[in-house]
């Protein structure tokens, strides 16, 4: 019997990264993809709570029958598990395609990512695929890449709690050089607000900046990148630092 | 030198928690507070980036000076040190007084903790307080808490990367048993979204649930705040499972 694939993402489920992907995974699964129906970049793991959360169906590009969410990726998933496909097994979520890198510390302000999370926390094997840039717009390598790892993840599983967190680089696929397991770079941004003035003399800034690449090697998701692999970051929500709390134990803490 | 530290939340710059934190930790330092205007939970680690970002200065209560800022925790601390605090040197960021406990998977959805983890990122030795109940409106013990918390930071420093996240028990400060070092707990949420109709006859949804706590002992923060232990967890934002990577590395992955 087919896998039921669940389809996410943050771009909305308009964008030509998650008809792409669904294009792909219906190759061999049964998809339906639940997503936001408008653009939700850079919402961290939000979740909607003080407002209702609404839903329509919509049919899109022949590719998918879909649930449009009016939320942020991490609702869409949660709704959809949780009241639209309830009856449903789910094998698989892949959120995605992305468009733009998530690595480094990219990963905790990623929509993209945050979808996968919410699969994981609801018990589903996940997996967060992007294309590493903002201008390149063939999603054909970066598909066939998600289909590959989908497949792999049906086959060996993933722990309790983890995800897998992909990456593309934005060239053609005999371009690629391979795939690496990767680990978390720890490069990071220089952020820096430019200041305007509107047109009533207020000011206003818009958030700008480059990241500072500091990692080497095909050891971490950025670099590996860099380098055309296309890295896989097992990464998990346990965010607790062991080595300092054992080391916190010497502090005097008292009220 | 008394110290300089940044003082942020969630809630929103007018909230009880803020005005009783900054109350208490300028009796020993130099307060500055950059706050969303607004109440911000469950945005998790949003950044702003498609919108620009407003800024206005404000007085509030007489108890401090503060910047308030028109986006999300994170915009507002990463726009107070890069653009208004340029000059000052930040000793420690606090994000707090939050209503309601940060402990376990809520520390993903968290305002608060993200605010905490901009100020990681950006280099600051920082720390999320959180008051473990929606109702329970005395901040006293745990404005303390975080005074006594913040004083150890300075004191004992914290790692690169590692902020500590603060749970405070919901009683009077002679009821709390101590202060705890703590990991963060397994338990989890069993999400429900209730399914209404509109008078214009469209179907919403509102998230409700409740936690299933599967945290027993002193060293995880839910149980640890329910027996009346002030939690404090150290977590970093290295989310790469570093046992998975290992294992993975026989998964065979080919394009």
């Amino acid at each position: 019997m087919k896998p039921t694939i669940l389809i996410s993402n943050d771009d909305g489920i308009e964008s030509q990264g998650i008809i792409r992907l669904a294009k792909e995974i219906k190759k061999f699964a049964t998809v339906i993809v639940a997503a936001p129906h408008t653009q939700q970049s850079a919402v961290g793991h939000s979740i909607t709570m003080s407002n209702p959360i609404r839903m329509s169906k919509i049919f899109y590009n022949k590719e998918f029958f879909g649930y449009a969410v009016e939320g942020t990726p991490a609702d869409a998933v949660k709704l959809a598990v949780h009241n639209l496909l309830k009856e449903k097994k789910i094998d698989l979520l892949i959120s995605g395609i992305n468009q733009g890198a998530n690595t480094a510390i990219n990963i905790i302000y990623s929509g993209t990512v945050s979808a996968a999370a919410e699969g994981t926390i609801l018990g589903i094997p996940s997996i967060a695929v992007s294309l590493a840039s903002y201008i390149y717009k063939n999603f054909d390598a970066a598909a066939e890449v998600a289909s590959k790892i989908a497949k792999a993840v049906l086959k060996y599983g993933l722990p309790t709690g983890t995800l897998l967190n992909v990456n593309v680089p934005p060239v053609p696929k005999s371009k690629i050089r391979g795939i690496v397991i990767t680990k978390q770079g720890k490069s990071y941004w220089n952020d820096v607000y430019e200041k305007r003035i509107d047109p009533n003399n207020r000011e206003y800034y818009w958030l700008t900046g480059y990241m500072v690449k500091t990692d080497k090697g095909l050891e971490y998701d950025v670099s590996a990148v860099e380098k055309n692999y296309v890295s896989v970051t097992p990464i998990h929500y346990d965010l607790t630092d062991y080595k300092t709390y054992e080391k916190m134990k010497s502090w005097k803490l008292k009220l």
